[in-house]
C-alpha cells in the first residue's frame, strides 16, 4: 500500500510538472531571440492555430508584400506577415511592434519600476492613447501624424498605475492610479497563473483525487469573482474551478461540481477551498467531443454539397495603409483592440448626389459584456462576468478559420498586443473582412396584375462584413459589423461555443424530487445547463455630418378622433421629443409605447427641411431583470436601460468602468448618466445594449448552434433619397464560370 | 374654341379607348385557342415578365423535361414549362390545369349558374379542398390519392356561394353562402374593372382634367374600402384613386390627392366622387423613376464587383413530384396559393440519431396581412388593407427575377391559378428555392489562451430559402421560409417597393404653419410619406412528433434570495405554465416580463426526461396600438395579441375571416379564441403576428430599400443533442474553381 501511495504521489508530481510546463509554453511572451517576433498563428500553442484538427486550411495565410493599399485576394491565404517594420500611417492606427517595444523600454525606466527595472511588475495594457478627437478630425492623409502616445496600465508594488507615454518625446508621465476598489483586466499570465496556483495546494490535490479525477486530467479555469461585499475587498482575487478532460477535449461538460478555489492573483496563493459537490458525479465523457477528427468516420454527416461565395473580379474593397477600409460607398478605420475586440472609427458614407464622404460614426466598439448566471448557490452565485473589462474581449479573440469562420473571399487583419512583460506579440487573422451575398434583395418592385405595366426591377443586396470571434473560455462571441450600401450598419452578435454547465446527481428529470429548482435544464445525464443572460453594450460615438448632434425620441402615440372628424376612432402620430439632458435619454424599450431613436444633426437639414439623422433600430433583445441593488446588477448597472446617451467624454469609454475587476459599480455608465448633463446639440455618444436570456436546451449540448441578434444604425432623412437607386441589377454576363475543384 | 373643345373631346375618347384596350389586354383570361394555356411569364403583359427593362435575364426559364424528381440546375433558367399534363401526386398538391378545367365545367353546369351557364358569374377562388388531416397523415407515397376535391367561391346573382366539387365523382355540392357582411377576395377582373369604371363618369373626367392631368396619363388603383358603418353595407364597394404617370413609371409618387371615387364592384357604376384636393398640386415626376433603363448612363453607380453563390456540384436539394422538397435533413411539401402565397406543409426533419423523419409543422402560411394607414382625413382614413383576404397575396406574387430576386443557384416553381371565368393560367417563377451561404457560422469553438489547447472547430452555416414576392399595388412583400440544418425555421418578411404617398401643398417642412399634423414625413416637394403599420399573421399548425401538442409559456421570473441563502439578492428562474385553454395562450410580448413560447409534445420525452418541443422565438416586432373599437382594429383584431393558440379547426384558416372584404370583424381569430376552447394535449395551431411601424423617411423615396424582420421556430429539447455536431467543415478542395465569364 505504501508503495502504491508513493507511486501515486510521483504520478501527481509528474502531472503537476507537466501541467506547469504546458502552461508555461502557452504563455504569451517574446521568444528567446529578441528579434523574432512571436506570431501567435504559428509559434505558440496558446494561440490555438497550430493544431486545428478539423480544418484543412489552418496553414497560415500569406500577406501580400508590404503595400500601402492591400487589394484583398480571395482564396489565397497570405503568409504570416512580419509586423516588425509596421509604421503608423493614421492617427488612430494601433501601436506597432516597434512602438510597443519603445513604450516598454520607456516605461520600465520610470522610477516606479525601481532601479533599472528591478521591481516585479505586470503591464496590464499598452494601448494607443488616441489623440484628441479634434486633432483626428482635422487630420488629412499626407499630414504629419499627431504625437504618438501610449496609455499603459501597470501593476507595481500592489498598485495599479496609469501612465501616459509620449513615444516621440520619450517621456513617461503618471496620470492616474487604480481606485480603492477595482482592478485592471487580467493579463493572460494572471489567468494561466491562477490555474497553476491550485496545484500547489495539497488540500486541492486531495480533494480532486477524492472526486475520482486524476490530476493529469485536470483542466482549470480562472473565474472572475465579481464583488459581493467587504470580505472580498482589498486584494486581487480569482476563483478557480476545474474539470476532467479525461476522454474528451470538451472538459467543460465534465465539471468537478461544487469545488471552488479562491486564489490571490498577486501572491498566487490559495486562500480558500470549498467543495460542496462530493456527492455529485463527474458527468461522463461520451458524446461530448465536438472535434471532427475525433469522430467515428461512419458517424460523420454530409448534408450539403460544397457552396461558396465567388467574386470573379475580386473583392470590391481595399485596405489602405493597413487599417483604412474602403468599400462601395463606405470608408472607415478598423483596428483590433485588446479590450474591445474590434474598433470601427470614422465611418463615413458617400453622398450619391454630392460625392462627398459624410461622417456617420466617430467610434463604435463593444464596450462591455455582462453575463450573469442564474444560480444563487455557492459554486455559482458569483458567475456574473464582464468579459471585456475582466478578460479582455480582444485578447480572447482567436485566429479565425479561413474557410469556416469567414468565407473564402475574406481578407484577414492581425492584432498586435503586448504581453504582461510588455513585449509585443501578434494575433494573426484576428479580424476578417468580406463581402457577403446571401441571395437577398436590396430593393425591388414589380407592377402587379392590377396595373399590368410589365415592370420588374430588383437589386441584389451585397454587404461588407467585419468579423471577430472571441472565445472567453467556454463561450464564443461572434461580433459582426455589417455595412450596407443603403447606408445601414448592422451590428450583430452571435453566441456559440460551449455552455457553462453544472454537475448534478440527476440523470433524468423524472428523478428530480418535488419542485426542486435545478436552475436550468438537464441536458444530458448529470449535466445541467444553467440559465444565464448575456448583455453586450456598444459605445456608439455618432457624428452625423459633424460632432454636434441631438438625440430625438420620436414617440409613436395614439391619437383619438371625434365622430365628426373621421370615421376612424384612432390613428398613430409621430411626436418628436428632443432630449435636453442625459436622463431624457435613458430608454427602456416598450412594445406598447414605441419610439424611434434618432441621432440628428440639428444644424443641417435636407432639401425639404428634415434634420439629417441616423436611427438606432433595436431588434430582438432582452432586459436585465435582476434587482437594482443586487451586487452584480450594481456593477452591471449599464444594463439598466437599453439606450443611454452621454456627452462625449474621452474618459467614458468602458460602460462598466475602467477598473472593472471586483468593481463595485461606482464608475459605470449608469453613474455617469445620473449627472444629467446637457446633450442637446452636443458631441454625444449613444450606448446600446443587446441582451439575450438563455434557458439552455439539449440542442446546446455538447456545443451550441449559433444564436444571433442584432441592432441597426439606419439613415433617416440622412440622404435626400434612396442612395442605391442607381445601382445596376445582376447580369449573367458578369457572373463567374465555375467548375468543381476536382476536375480542375 | 368650339373646334378646340371637340378636339379635346376626341382626344379624351381616344385615351379612354386606349386605356380600355390596354386594360382588357392585361386581364387574366384564357387565350383564343382553348388548347393554349396562358403562361403569364410569356403571353400577357399583366404578368409583368415581358418587358423588364433592367434585367438581362428576363427571358423565360427552361424547365427540365417532365420528371418525377427535379434536380435543380443552377444558372440555367428553364424554358416555360407546359403544365397542361401535370398530374397530382400528393394529397396536398394544388389543383392542376386539367383539374381546374374540370372543376370549371362541373361548376358551370350547376343549377346556380342558370340554364347552360347563362347567368353572369365570377369565380373568386378555385382551390384544392385539402383532404382531412388524418387522411393526409396516413397517406404514404405509392398509396392512391384521397378523392380530389375543389373548393369554389362563386358570385352569382349578387350572392357568394361556396361549392364543394368532387372532381373524381363529378359532383358539385353547395356547402355555404357568404355572410350578410363580408365578401370574397376580389378577382383580378374586379380590380381592373374598377379602374375602368371611373372613366365612364363624366364628373370624374372633368375633375381630373381640372387637376391638370390628361386622361391618357392616368393610372388608377382599386383601394379596398374597409368597413366604416351602415352607409357602406349591402353592396360590394371599392374606392378608386388615381395618379399621373406623365413623365414617370412611378406614378405612385404623383397622386391626384384628395380625389376618391366610390365604385360598386358588381355594377361597375360610380356611386360617389369626392375631390378634397383641388388646391394640392400633383408632385413633379423628376427623380421618381427607378428603372435602370431610364437612367442617364452617367448617373448609374457601380459600387460592387460581381458576386455569386456557387455550388460546383450543384444544389443539395431535389423537388420530388413537383412539390416535395428534400434538402439536407429537411423534407416538406411546398405549393403556391392564390390567397396565402406560399404554403409549407408537412415539414419534417431527420433525427440524426434514429434517422427517422420527425414531424414539426403540418402547415404554415401567411394567413392575413393588416396595413392600417395613420391619417384620419377623407382620402386616407379607410386605407386599412388586408392584403391576403382582399387582394389575394398569391395572386399578387409576380414572377421572380432569376438573378436578382433569387441568386443564380435558385430553382423556380410556378403557380397555377384560375381566372374569374374559371379558366386556369400559369404564374411562372412564382416561388424560388435556393441554398444560401452568407459566410455565417453554424457553430464554433476555439480554445482560448487560458487553456491554450489548440482547438479551433468551426462549421459554416448553409440554409435553404423558399421565397416569394407579392406586389400588392405599390408595396412589395418578400416572404422567406428559411430552413437551417440545426432544425430552426426562420420566417422572414421583407418590405420593399413604393410608398403610398400623399400629395401636399408643402414643399419644405419650414413652410408648414404651426404644429399642423402632416400624418407623416415630407419626402420630396409636395410628397408626404404617411405613417402606417404592417402586420403579417402566420398560421402555424405545429405537429411536434404528432398532432397532440401543448403550448407552454416558460416565464422568466425574478426570484429574490435571503441574506442567509446567498450573496446574490436575485436570480432568474424558468416557470413553466401549460396553457389549458385558448385565453391562457393570448400573448402580448413584454421585454420586462419575458417568456419563451414552447409547443411541446407532452406524450414524448427525451432520454433525460424533457418534453420534446419547438419554440416560437420573436425578434423585432411592433404591436397594433389602435383603439380596440376602431373599425379597422375590429376587423384586424387578430393583431390584438402577438401570439394566439387555437385548437385545430379546418374552417379556421384565415385570421381576418374567410369573407374579409368589408367584413366587420365577427369572423376573426380574436373571435374564435374568445371561445376559450381547451388546447392542452390537443392538435393546436399557433398564430404569430409580425409587425412593423413605418414612419417613412427620405431614403424610402422613390423606392424603398428592403426592411426585414423575422421570427423563428426553433427546436427546444426536440433533439437529444446538437443535430449538426457531426457535419464537416469546409475544405478548400471541395470549393469551385472560378473565372470571370468574360474570359471564358
Amino acid at each position: 500500500m505504501e508503495g502504491k501511495r508513493f507511486f501515486r504521489f510521483l504520478l501527481i508530481l509528474f502531472s503537476v510538472a507537466l501541467v506547469l510546463l504546458l502552461t508555461w509554453a502557452n504563455l504569451p511572451h517574446a521568444p528567446a531571440e529578441a528579434e523574432d517576433l512571436l506570431d501567435c498563428a504559428t509559434d505558440a500553442p496558446w494561440c490555438s492555430t497550430t493544431t486545428s484538427s478539423s480544418s484543412s486550411s489552418s496553414r497560415p495565410r500569406k500577406h501580400p508584400p508590404e503595400a500601402a493599399i492591400s487589394k484583398p485576394r480571395p482564396g489565397k491565404p497570405d503568409a504570416a506577415r512580419s509586423h516588425k517594420s509596421d509604421t503608423p500611417r493614421h492617427p488612430l492606427d494601433p501601436l506597432t511592434v516597434q512602438e510597443i517595444n519603445r513604450v516598454r523600454a520607456l516605461v520600465l525606466s520610470h522610477a516606479l519600476f525601481g532601479d533599472e527595472g528591478s521591481a516585479s511588475y505586470a503591464l496590464h495594457s499598452i494601448e494607443l492613447e488616441e489623440p484628441e478627437k479634434s486633432l483626428v478630425l482635422r487630420w488629412r492623409k499626407g499630414d504629419p501624424l499627431p504625437p504618438r502616445k501610449a496609455s499603459v496600465v501597470a501593476r507595481v508594488g500592489g498598485l495599479s498605475h496609469v501612465l501616459s507615454v509620449d513615444i516621440g518625446a520619450g517621456s513617461v508621465e503618471k496620470v492616474g492610479e487604480g481606485p480603492p476598489t477595482g482592478y485592471p483586466p487580467m493579463t493572460i499570465e494572471d489567468m494561466t497563473a491562477a490555474t497553476w496556483a491550485v496545484f500547489s495546494d495539497a488540500k486541492f490535490n486531495r480533494t480532486v483525487e477524492g472526486r475520482g479525477v486524476e490530476l493529469r486530467d485536470l483542466a482549470c479555469l480562472p473565474l472572475t469573482a465579481g464583488w459581493y461585499g467587504p470580505t472580498e475587498e482589498g486584494r486581487r482575487l480569482i476563483k478557480v474551478q476545474c474539470f476532467s478532460m479525461e476522454g474528451t477535449a470538451n472538459f467543460y461538460m465534465r465539471p468537478i461540481e461544487g469545488l471552488t478555489v479562491l486564489v490571490d492573483l498577486d501572491t498566487k496563493r490559495v486562500i480558500d477551498l470549498i467543495d460542496k459537490g462530493p456527492h455529485i458525479p463527474i458527468p461522463k465523457a461520451a458524446n461530448t467531443d465536438y472535434r471532427f477528427s475525433q469522430m467515428d468516420p461512419s458517424q460523420r454527416m454530409n448534408l450539403i454539397n460544397p457552396i461558396s461565395i465567388e467574386q470573379p473580379k475580386g473583392p470590391s474593397f481595399v485596405v489602405e495603409d493597413g487599417h483604412t477600409v474602403k468599400w462601395a460607398n463606405w470608408e472607415f478605420h478598423l483596428k483590433p483592440d485588446a479590450r474591445a475586440g474590434v474598433v470601427v472609427s470614422q465611418a463615413r458614407v458617400r453622398d450619391p448626389d454630392t460625392g462627398e464622404m459624410r461622417a456617420v460614426m466617430y467610434r463604435g466598439f463593444t464596450s462591455e459584456l455582462f453575463v450573469p448566471y442564474m444560480d444563487p448557490t455557492d459554486a455559482w452565485y458569483f458567475k456574473t462576468y464582464m468579459d471585456a473589462g475582466e478578460y479582455g474581449f480582444g485578447l480572447q479573440a482567436m485566429p479565425l478559420d479561413p474557410l469556416n469562420d469567414c468565407p473564402r473571399n475574406a481578407y484577414f487583419m492581425d492584432g498586435v498586443f503586448a504581453a504582461a512583460d510588455g513585449k509585443p506579440y501578434v494575433r494573426s487573422n484576428m479580424i476578417c473582412i468580406y463581402e457577403s451575398y446571401a441571395g437577398d434583395i436590396g430593393w425591388r418592385h414589380s407592377e402587379s396584375p392590377i396595373t399590368g405595366m410589365g415592370i420588374r426591377e430588383v437589386r441584389p443586396k451585397v454587404t461588407l462584413v467585419v468579423r471577430m470571434a472571441a472565445s472567453v473560455a467556454n463561450y464564443d462571441y461572434i461580433v459582426d459589423w455589417e455595412f450596407q450600401t443603403d447606408g445601414l450598419i448592422r451590428v450583430k452578435v452571435g453566441l456559440s461555443g460551449i455552455l457553462m454547465v453544472k454537475g448534478s446527481p440527476y440523470s433524468n428529470l423524472n428523478d428530480v424530487p418535488g419542485q426542486e429548482n435545478l436552475y436550468g435544464t438537464i441536458l444530458s445525464e448529470n449535466i445541467i445547463g444553467v440559465i444565464h443572460d448575456h448583455y453586450i453594450t456598444f459605445h456608439l460615438d455618432m457624428d452625423i455630418d459633424g460632432s454636434d448632434n441631438s438625440f430625438v425620441k420620436v414617440d409613436i402615440k395614439k391619437e383619438r378622433t371625434s365622430l365628426e372628424e373621421s370615421p376612424r376612432r384612432s390613428y398613430l402620430k409621430a411626436v418628436r421629443n428632443v432630449a435636453k439632458t442625459e436622463k431624457d435619454a435613458q430608454v427602456k424599450l416598450k412594445l406598447y409605447d414605441p419610439s424611434e431613436f434618432h441621432v440628428i444633426n440639428p444644424n443641417k437639414k435636407t432639401r425639404v427641411g428634415n434634420p439629417v439623422g441616423y436611427k438606432v433600430v433595436p431588434a430582438g433583445t432582452a432586459a436585465s431583470l435582476l434587482d437594482l441593488d443586487d451586487p452584480p446588477q450594481r456593477r452591471g448597472a449599464f444594463t439598466n436601460n437599453q439606450i443611454w446617451v452621454t456627452p462625449y467624454n474621452r474618459t467614458e469609454q468602458w460602460a462598466g468602468g475602467f477598473f472593472v475587476c471586483q468593481s463595485q459599480g461606482e464608475d459605470t455608465l449608469a453613474a455617469w448618466s445620473e449627472k444629467d448633463r446637457p446633450i442637446e446639440n452636443k458631441d454625444i455618444v449613444v450606448w446600446y445594449t443587446l441582451g439575450f436570456h438563455h434557458i439552455p436546451c439539449q440542442e446546446d449540448f455538447p456545443i451550441m448552434p449559433t444564436v444571433s441578434s442584432s441592432f441597426d444604425l439606419k439613415p433617416v432623412n440622412f440622404f435626400e433619397s434612396n442612395p442605391i437607386l442607381r445601382v445596376p441589377p445582376n447580369a449573367e454576363k458578369d457572373l463567374p464560370v465555375c467548375k468543381p475543384a476536382a476536375s480542375a
